[in-house]
């Protein structure tokens, strides 16, 4: 951003620009404004990362015309989250090249590009409900160019379920550990690797469970070091965090 | 109290005792007034097991009176929790026969009995803070005639530590699980263990662990079966639910 | 355990296997595969125990396939729990031996074992809005070869309900006391009985039972000696502590 | 009231005192200033009872100050709850018919009237930590003109203390029910009496006690009828309901 | 209780009831057990009341059943609170006296008593959203003998609407104030009223309301003397105990 | 309300009118009653603004019959709060002069004014979800007179998004800012603006949001001077208040 | 600011500074470093108000440093909020212009300006216990120079305490509402006034008032327009905001 | 590991250990016993990094005696944390190279080394009461190989002080964002920046901030990906997790 600074003080200077003009460029947005959503172009330059779009209350109708705009600015591949089955449907109409992951609710539009991470991402979750948001987490990390090793159902009161996929845990370079009911997933596997933990804690259980607020708490208290949470059944946010982790240079 | 009953009216019928009596008997509550607090004497004789004092919030005049009162009906052993070591100094003055228990606060006035057991109780802890609330358990599991084994400093972000204790979890008769911060060790524990658990929250911990509230909730939503939890801090309860499963018959 | 590994060390010290092989066994998990759930075989052997699959966010499909995958290691019988009616009858297609409880939403499969336990438990329940959680908890327990006696709508708003029954509790090897709304009996049974007492908070009430949150803290909160507590409506957990407990020996 | 505004309407009318009299008569307020307190002098004239001064963060000199204001208007008795023992020496020094009650931590200056209530007011505890509550609520009951019976230390682990004084509760005009812990008090003793129960939770416990937060929200669902609940550590709210109740006609 | 007590002990001394007889008698539960509910017949003599069957998650089958098996005990009138239309329609085909309140969701079989408390109960809210719980409070009270004065929608943010009523508040018995959002009205009226004020939260509101907590935190803590609160949306609470209240003597 | 009272008793002293009369005038209050709703016609005098039916939890039936109430007092326009579309077309059938806003769900009757404010009300959002609560707080503004500035989808963690805006909000003369989630919006705006500035936490988010607690903590505690807070979702209350602060003279 | 940029530009293309310059200026923070804080002379000219310290965490000797620094800028007057005694002497030493408030706990350095708002700010308080808080409100609207009217003990338990003072509140600019336990005097005012009220919840009460926080829900639910909501006891945060509205132009 | 086992595995079948031996190898748990706390020589293998000691609650002679055992195994260096300056101390007097940091409450024994990480470790702060939070997290950085930029007092309320740091955030591989009150630093943080964002709420602030729950309830749902969460004040997590994170390879 300096050099753009200079650059533009040094046209002024040199009367390439008019002050007016100038000062415009300082102020003019970096975003196309759709009327219902702004576009964010620079962040994909800013960041050499997939834009991202939250599907969550949002028409068919807006997403289309987001993924049109993205895609005119040759932005790929775009990543929709906490997308319905019947949105999908609808947009793949638009754009054909949507592929949709079911479990994970994320539709990609585009070409998913080869791993290029410095190891694997691991995903592991306490349960088989938990998987929906592990799914949301590994195929962000996928999308964004991470090879991701599943260990689904390892949940700690089972340790001999955990314990044979020692070595997987050992040469990750990134885990993340989804639990729900007392997560405790996350101190075990924190205790066990070498490598960040990024703690993902899910509304599975029922009861005191509180809709994820017992994992949630559960996780911040890890007595393991090396730990750190993202919001309750924010699989993306674990994926886009463990990606930014592994592509570490 | 049926048979009771039974006699009662057979001496009613009989006319031994008149109606008035026989209904100033049904009435006539089984314990002392010693004006500050009704000490139940017919519990000892109903449940067998030692008389317990809560010390906090008595002075210690009143618990030497409680004391001489039991006495008196010739209770023994008495258990005295939540006792300050200068309480216990101005106890002992008045009754040379009690011992006191620094760590776990505990005094106990008369002979601590043989274990007569099932079996053992393990009392483990997840680190060194936790000792104090373990120390409850285990002196309160003793004074009712208990073999207890103690594993302290086993917490599950080292489960290296955990793991050469296997044997001893797997031949234990009862599991006394006891753990601040992210309280995880109840359900590890759980998952290893053939026996009931009893999990003990304690409020070790900080930030986030809110008093406790985090162990407390994680224990609640324990993915392994056969774990059930107890009060906050609350050492004694889980050694008094522990020394009932381990004299089963 | 211990014999095993010291049973394979001797194979390997006789040449019996390859060390690869000894390797491999010692990693090779106790468990199948099923791509969906990894089903734990080692546990029936470990605990002794009927297997439990928790019905809630599987399924039928999933469910027939589990069952399957554990009849042919003959595991029987097997507990299926939070299980609707819906459900139960496609899985009773495939599986003709299956037999459903609707009131306490469990399915089992295979030969229920006769009572074996050292005495009766008892369950009992404040209101009858509670009694689904306490079917839960009786079938379980039947299932796992106890004999059950069950004290519905005993709450202590009517002493006199409860008091009738003072024997049964007096008698009973193990109690599940089971509430909603303020949770009281855990504490008023606690007092009355001679033997542990597994408290079940429900979701019975409305406004400040915040779903069961002030039954919860109520009975955690248990001025009665010898009361340990399970999560909100869990009804599995307290039979299945209920089935350890009474099979102490 | 509504004879006063007519009283000073037909004033008015009759020119027996001007527009702006009546104007400033209908603006001007029954109470005193001090500067630190506006004294309330038309409340002990419609509600008809003692004053009251809340001592907590008030200094001995304006409550000295306040009773003297109170005396001069010839309000008697006068009430002051949360009174040190500190600060009731030195108002004692300035007023001499003050009587201090050091459980209750509550002070009367002037006569305590005769009872004169319906019937009794009975306050019951589940403990002995609770008294200090509970003598607030006598205290106030007694200086309002009520009859009051104690029953402390009857909780409900141990119904057999509360049994025996069946007939008291039964023939209580108003009870109030004083808890911590659990609170399950107000439930069982709500169920036994015919008639109105105020309960009253206390801060008594720790751990998942959350400060009277368990018993407040037990209390609040009691599944009795005919019991109303006032805030945590309360006497004071409860003897001054009580009294009303006592003294309907 | 006594007099019941001291004739069968007459009786047993006079032989005129065998000791087994009597035995029977003292345990023989004051109930009629329908299987899916214990109906209690003892109370509506203990208490000289209406009886109540609390109808959510009661099936009108359960309903007409129990209706029978008390009228058959020549209990009425019967009040049948959160009915909803759909079931009081079937409910009314086998009991024709069924008289339904839509608003107050309360079903009244047989005669509504005349009114014969000491005085008016008085039941205002704060809003229009709160008259369903002010109608049960309402009727309730009705049911039980009580004339009822309402005042509804004078909540304190227009402080002009409550002013004209103000001699309906001096002059009532009880009053009964209803309100949820910030639920200041218990704190007006009780700083108006010469009564006891039973305060009830309701569930109106959004955001920062949570469902009731805001006002039921705000009552418990009114700064007015003689007020008193129950659960979140208990009206039925509220008119219970307004009309024990109202027919003190 | 000086003047009144001074004109009726000028009037009493004349003997215009008589006592009677007089004593009615002052109680006679200042609304008309429908039956379901007090409407309230002094408030438009007193504050000089438009009227405000809540529309929530109203049947269209009962808004017709307010709305024609205030007709025939000539209040205008009235502005009628969460309203659904389903009931807007019902009243738009009596009242055609509705003007129905389905963003905002708000439905006006009756001629918007011309803005006359001090300047522009600026409204601006975090997200596109929280759109609705905008248009709540902007429609509401604009019915009272004040020109809006919307800025929408400006959240921080895009600051390039918001600070092309910089100059729109330094010469608001009261900004709202709208935002779920983590709600740091308000801080970064109340931290460059130079006027008052109203923050609505909204409901928006998932997990540990929870329904908006997190955003309403969260601008509780703005580090930024001159932030305050109204209820989550409550964006009539933000434009009420805007309205009122942009009016100031 | 516009200015600031376009001056700054013009310059630049003159050649009356250096491009490299120009960068700096831009980049050059408006503020100076005194190691342990950050010191913002532009907020004074961006806002035009006094400047700041929060006291709270500062040592004295940091304080007079900081006071240093702004004297050195002419800054004048300086406030300082949450200042001890003890501190605010020994500042004094350094600083003789210093007044101390030590009910508010503020320190002025520098002279209090003349009051030059649109009207007066009205700060009322439930009870005297939150004098403390209304001083700190009061103190801070003076200090940036406005009329305040303190209305002290006016709470809602009492109407005829707040009544006669109708007339202030009537024809105040601004009112500021502060009250701790229940919180309702900001919805008994914000029905009264016609100006905006801001609402400040204190930490004042016991058990369920929970630190202020059933103040801090009942105010963000006022049933009153026009209110908003500051920190609990934040009476600065509230005095700043009345003075942005008293001066709005 | 597995290279261990297969090693102990080829010493067993080459007969140059015993089976026995070979047993007692893989139980031989990797820790000394010092009685009071299991001190964990492996982990510094296992994770390469230096080993920490939590200072909190530990006497300084059980340090003292922890930190011998450690350095007779050659640990170095030695960092204790919540170490008080008290107990620092002693500890130097038994070993003289320990170096304190008094802001951090940290102790190190031993040589720091050389910054080796991939890039800066930027710790940033919302306000200057941040800083001791921040200096537990910068002096772990240090310690374990890291350099570290800080950057204090930069809170959002101020953009004007964050935005001259542009260039730093921008150019960081990690970044620790500490705050307490609305805690919207971590989202503004992470909106900018490029690299992963730890968040440390922490315990600043007064009345909602409730203890640091805001703050961490804010950045848990930050809209800003690449942020994740520690405990609240836990500078030591936040340390150690940036070190794992700026040594990726």
């Amino acid at each position: 951003m300096k050099t753009e600074i200079r650059e533009l003080l040094e046209k002024v200077r040199n009367q390439e620009i008019s002050v007016e003009e100038a000062e415009l460029i300082l102020k003019k947005a970096p975003f196309e404004d759709l009327g219902y959503a702004k576009v964010d172009f620079h962040r994909n330059l800013r960041q050499g990362e997939p834009e991202v779009i939250y599907g969550a209350g949002k028409t068919a109708e807006q997403m289309i015309g987001i993924v049109e705009a993205m895609k005119q600015r040759r932005v790929s591949p775009i990543l929709i989250t906490r997308l319905s089955e019947e949105k999908a449907k609808l947009i793949a109409e638009a754009h054909e090249d949507l592929t949709f992951f079911s479990h994970a609710k994320i539709g990609v539009v585009g070409e998913v590009p080869e791993p290029d991470g410095l190891g694997s991402v691991v995903v592991c979750t306490g349960g088989t409900s938990d998987i929906p948001v592990a799914e949301e987490a590994a195929i962000t990390a996928e999308v964004y160019g991470n090879r991701v090793e599943r260990l689904y159902d390892v949940g700690v009161a089972g340790l001999h379920r955990l314990l044979p996929h020692l070595e997987t845990i050992m040469q990750a370079k990134v885990i993340i550990a989804i639990a729900g009911m007392e997560g405790a997933l996350a101190s075990v596997v924190g205790g066990m690797a070498d490598c960040p933990v990024i703690a993902v804690p899910t509304s599975v259980g029922y009861g005191a469970a509180f809709d994820g607020l017992a994992a949630l708490l559960s996780m911040m208290n890890s007595c393991a070091s090396g730990v750190s949470v993202v919001n309750i059944d924010n699989g993306f946010g674990a994926g886009y965090m463990a990606n930014m982790i592994n592509h570490m240079s």
